[in-house]
């Protein structure tokens, strides 16, 4: 794993400074875990006062130690937590972990502490987790540099936790549910290390085959996304992750309807997805979705076999399968004759396949063979319910010795594939998942155990199962959807860039119409033709050299929603109408604006009618370009029907925007009417993506509306918010 | 409890037929059940073969019994009960459980045995469960007469099952979790008692606080659901069910756009909610959402405060609630107040209150107080994490205490509420319920112990308490909701069965166009004047009539989509087109619907444009009639936005069904629009809802569209397809 963490995760000495006898003491936890834990390395206690701790000499201070430490760990008062972490500094540790609380998190005078530990660590070039964390286990070193009760159970799983203690009780609750871990982090106020940190080191680590994530916030959107998408896609090690909490409203701009309708929710989520992160539901969902995910092969398709001897928790499996968008896979003839062959008396050799509630063992084994040999199945859920003379125990063991000989099949020649069944029955040479779900509690207890032992994930009920593996499926598709680079257009940057200044030269962070429609120009969107009429003469004469009809609007850089308080006119025909249109608008603008500065009209050519579409970007604060895509009108104002990527995005990523909003038939045109042109919806959206990923100035756009011809785009009405420097 | 099924919930005497001295056989399971359940009754063992089973004298056949039998359960080979059976009415047995397999659910042969089995039972008048059921267990009796491994423990849920395999695996997880049970019943194939006996008895019993139903189909819809409306609302018992498994597609009508949308889990989602039945996505979310109910006073409000000594599970549970449509509560400026004074060091007096890490149960204690105290908190959920200092049972013990002493004081008078306090803080006089997190396992579970002991439901993560909140404010709201009868309006009811024989007599099932619309005249809703032309100078005739300008359509009983041929003309303006118009589309009909009968053309007033909406029903095999809304064109073809209703309904549900539609807000008006006429639309629904409910022979219905004005509506496209007999 990464070597500037070596520290943390190879340590040969570790330091407890504010070791306790006090069994009441953080300090007394974190020495006796480090002795109960199995570590091989040295354990210094640091406590002046007391001079051996739990068998072990003590010493007065960092320095006193006479060999060299690689982690310390910190457990003092928080006013002395700054000087200690000076000592560390000059003995050299390279890693400190400070559990210590009453930082950040407290604001005032903590917030200020925490910049004053940083500093230290960067001084001294150590790295530092926490503060106020409950500290690292490692069970595969094994190391336990924390006051958590007990060391988790050896497993697959990298687990790192914002909230202390949400991981203590998760970790409680998974000691009794068999579920295991290889490596163990409670993050803390990440005033140093954070998830990057982590993600990065656990994803090349061959002990941990999946990484659950529960994060409060993320401070690094753009690399976070980056690196999960290394993980997950070059790496090929899941990411499952909850977030909670959201970003307070305030502190997003909402001026514009993307602004609206873009929560910082919808910015994780989106994030999420593009990233390849799993976003679990729940804390429950974080964990059925992990046990997958370590200890089966992933899933190739969406076909499910279900196998069950009882046919009411088939059903309930069905419909969740339906529920989750995986098919109950129809099986082949031969699959379904061999069935009715070799189980007598099968209840039904269709999917899902029920063997009867008097079913043993062997019916379980020839079934569980013939689904995993269907070439039409890729995944198996094994129901059981205990019935009056259902063999729990060597049920459980014949579901496992065919996990188990299907493993090996892998690695072996195919002829090696001796199935002990009364028939042979050839399992796939690539593995597929197979879950469980035996139900009950006493009556199963000992058969799930059997399946733990052997890496089958059991689940109390078959709409948990199926819920798996759908997260399992994400991932595939995820896997196999082609990676491609946002395309770079040529723009005219430096008259962007010129914009931009003239309109911070004025103190102003609201783009004027005219300036928009520039920037619309200057990165290749086609626009209306328009001019600024700075009085009524001015006005008729750009009136007729635009051509009648013509639109007048008044041009006010305060003035955003200008129909608004009717600063807009339409279908203008001929001088007389252009004068009034003039003295009308801009009497109102003044009127109902006072103190805005009004420039004139702007005097614009109608556009031909077409579908209207609106293409938004708002700022996250997290994640930064949050675009928006949506038909316009009531499709966006009334029905939110919307959708959203962080810029910037692959020409796929833009035709999968256009798919996915609920009205997207209307633009491969309904009722024999022509379609609009979806090129030039896609191309919009790549060069607003482009836009807005390489001018991070721009906080928020509208273009509402795109109206779409059958040929071409033309962005009528672009708004557009700066930042002020 | 309902007195025609005294035989099984009071039995006297029991007699068991087929009872076996082998332990693997059902007929031991039954009376050695019968005999460690605490029955109190005589319990006849019954087998040719064996003199004495378990220790208790068996006799050859039930006839030989010397006492009254008020309860048989059967079985033996499905081949012999038949017979059996009529020897327990010859007896006069007045209850039969069969459990028995092979009947109904096997086909064939099963199914016409299943009949034999219904009809002895009716000559006999005697009352059957089953056939392959496992039984029924009333803690209350006691009684167990299944063959389930064991009593469940007792409590205040009644279950019922129509899958006994499900129930034998429920039953023990349930046993596990310390959920306990009043009554269980599982239902077989319901060849004589269903769903609806148990209902109506459980409603009415004091024993039983709420009732869960996993169920595979329903077979009278209209009676569930006045019945379930009945239990739920008269009699305050929750319903809580689960449904699984659809109804295969193929046996639905399809033709229509109601049809399409109106799938059967539609049905069932509709009629459970208008019905007052919690409907419940899991069989996980079924117990967590019964142990709240069977435990804690119903919710009065949506306003939830949530307490915690932990950050992380407390914005777990806000996020949740958000989802859920619950409110975090607003604490009142005393309770924040009162919160910092007595709880030192309080990380959050806000909510949710957090009283951190270190808290003992004093603070619990306080916070808890306060939290009930306070007028805008409706419920509790109390969140703990098992951190170093934390003393989780004398938590547990603390959170009991408060809610025995609030539970105390709606009984007694206010001034005896003494609380044991630091502080006097005076609790609610009516009840608020309080649900548990305690979170992790072996750190908590004598915690969980506790609380359970207390009747408080613990719930493993905050998500799942939150959901179970959602489940109560479901409830209270449908209990609050006021349930007005439909109107019922006068319809010209001659007109209409005139019109569906004249449709059956020329042996057609669909109606033509001036047929549909003279049944919508005749109840009351406005149509398009028209008229039928059998030839080119008739229409010419009629269309100076009605006065230019007219639509032509295609009259044909056959060609219900007259658009999709080219049978439609709008806008023709004089006799020149008229003529054109009728030679055009009769041609067209004659083209592309060969051998369809063509009437000639209906010349059609032309309707103002308008706000187009929908109104269809699809009859469910069910529910009987499922009415649909939704706007018309793009909004129900292309968003499919459209909402259900079970006929008959009342003018509230008519309008809700108006507000439910994403798109509602464009029947408000938008854009400065004038509204179109809602209550017009209501009128239309309610019309339509009274001809559906009471014109059974009605299986389709679209109004497509209904034209919408600024005052009333016209019904232009109406098709109407009946049962041929």
């Amino acid at each position: 794993m990464s070597s500037s963490l070596e520290a943390f995760f190879h340590p040969r000495a570790v330091a407890v400074i504010g070791a306790s006898r006090d069994s009441e003491k953080i300090g007394y936890a974190l020495v006796d875990n480090l002795q109960h834990c199995g570590f091989k390395g040295q354990i210094y206690p640091i406590n002046p006062k007391s001079p051996e701790i739990l068998g072990l000499k003590s010493y007065a201070s960092i320095n006193d130690v006479p060999d060299e430490v690689d982690l310390a760990v910190i457990a003092i008062p928080a006013s002395q937590v700054v000087a200690v972490l000076a000592e560390c500094g000059q003995k050299g540790v390279p890693g400190v972990i400070v559990i210590t609380a009453g930082f950040g998190e407290i604001g005032g005078e903590g917030r200020k502490n925490e910049r004053l530990l940083v500093e230290t660590a960067r001084q001294y070039t150590l790295r530092l987790l926490g503060p106020n964390c409950m500290g690292i286990i490692d069970t595969i070193i094994p190391l336990n540099a924390s006051f958590a009760g007990g060391m988790p159970l050896p497993g697959h799983i990298a687990f790192m936790s914002q909230s202390g203690a949400l991981a203590q009780a998760v970790l409680d609750w998974a000691c009794a549910e068999g579920i295991g871990f290889s490596r163990f982090v409670s993050l803390g106020n990440k005033a140093d290390l954070t998830e990057i940190d982590f993600i990065r080191a656990w994803g090349e680590d061959p002990h941990s085959k999946v990484i659950l994530a529960y994060l409060e916030d993320i401070r690094d959107g753009a690399e976070f996304m980056a690196l999960c998408r290394q993980v997950t896609r070059q790496q090929g090690t899941p990411i499952i992750a909850i977030k909670s909490g959201t970003t307070a409203a305030g502190t997003r701009a909402v001026s514009s309807h993307t602004g609206s309708l873009a929560g910082s929710e919808q910015a994780y989520d989106t994030a999420f997805k593009q990233a390849g992160v799993i976003h679990a539901a729940s804390v429950e969902r974080l964990f059925d979705y992990s046990l997958a995910f370590a200890y089966q092969p992933l899933v190739a398709g969406n076909r499910l076999a279900i196998l069950t001897n009882a046919g009411g928790p088939g059903i309930l499996a069905t419909d969740a399968a339906e529920r989750a968008g995986l098919q109950v896979a129809n099986l082949a003839a031969a699959t379904i004759n061999r069935l009715r062959a070799l189980i007598p008396d099968i209840a039904s050799a269709l999917n899902p396949i029920d063997v009867r509630g008097d079913a043993f063992e062997d019916s379980y084994d020839m079934a569980l063979r013939l689904a995993l040999a269907d070439a039409n199945v890729d995944s198996v859920v094994v129901i059981l319910t205990p019935q009056k003379l259902t063999r729990v125990e060597e049920t459980a063991q014949v579901v496992a010795r065919v996990v188990a000989e299907m493993n090996r099949a892998e690695k072996e020649s195919p002829t090696s594939n001796q199935s002990p069944a009364a028939v042979s029955i050839d399992l796939p040479l690539t593995p597929k998942p197979v879950l469980a779900c035996f139900m009950g509690e006493a009556h199963v207890k000992a058969g799930i155990s059997i399946l733990q032992e052997h890496g089958i994930p059991n689940y109390a009920f078959p709409e948990r199962a199926i819920e798996a593996l759908q997260a399992m499926w994400q991932y595939r598709q995820w896997l196999e959807r082609p990676l491609v680079q946002p395309p770079r257009f040529a723009f005219d940057d430096d008259r962007l860039r010129q914009i931009f200044a003239q309109v911070r030269n004025d103190g102003r962070v609201a783009l004027a119409e005219t300036e928009s429609h520039d920037i619309a120009a200057a990165i290749g969107l086609k626009v209306p033709k328009a001019e600024l009429a700075r009085n009524r003469e001015e006005a008729v004469a750009l009136a007729r050299l635009i051509g009648y009809p013509v639109v007048f609007k008044v041009a006010s850089p305060e003035i955003l929603h200008k129909s608004d308080l009717g600063g807009v006119r339409v279908g203008i025909n001929n001088d007389l109408e252009a004068r009034g249109a003039f003295d009308l608008i801009t009497a109102r603008a003044h009127r109902f604006a006072p103190g805005a500065q009004v420039w004139g009209a702007t005097i614009q050519e109608m556009v031909t009618p077409g579908r209207e579409v609106i293409i938004g970007m708002s700022r996250d604060p997290q994640f930064g370009p949050l675009l928006m895509f949506g038909l316009g009108g009531i499709y966006v104002e009334v029905l939110k029907d919307v959708v959203f990527r962080i810029a910037p995005i692959s020409e796929a990523e833009a035709q999968a925007m256009i798919n996915e909003i609920h009205s997207a038939p209307l633009l491969r045109g309904v009722r024999g009417e022509q379609p609009p042109d979806r090129d030039a919806i896609c191309q919009a959206l790549l060069r607003v993506s482009q836009l807005v990923h390489e001018f991070p100035e721009i906080v928020e756009l509208d273009i509402n509306p795109l109206v779409v011809h059958e040929q071409g785009a033309v962005a009528v009405d672009v708004r557009m918010v700066i930042t002020p420097e």
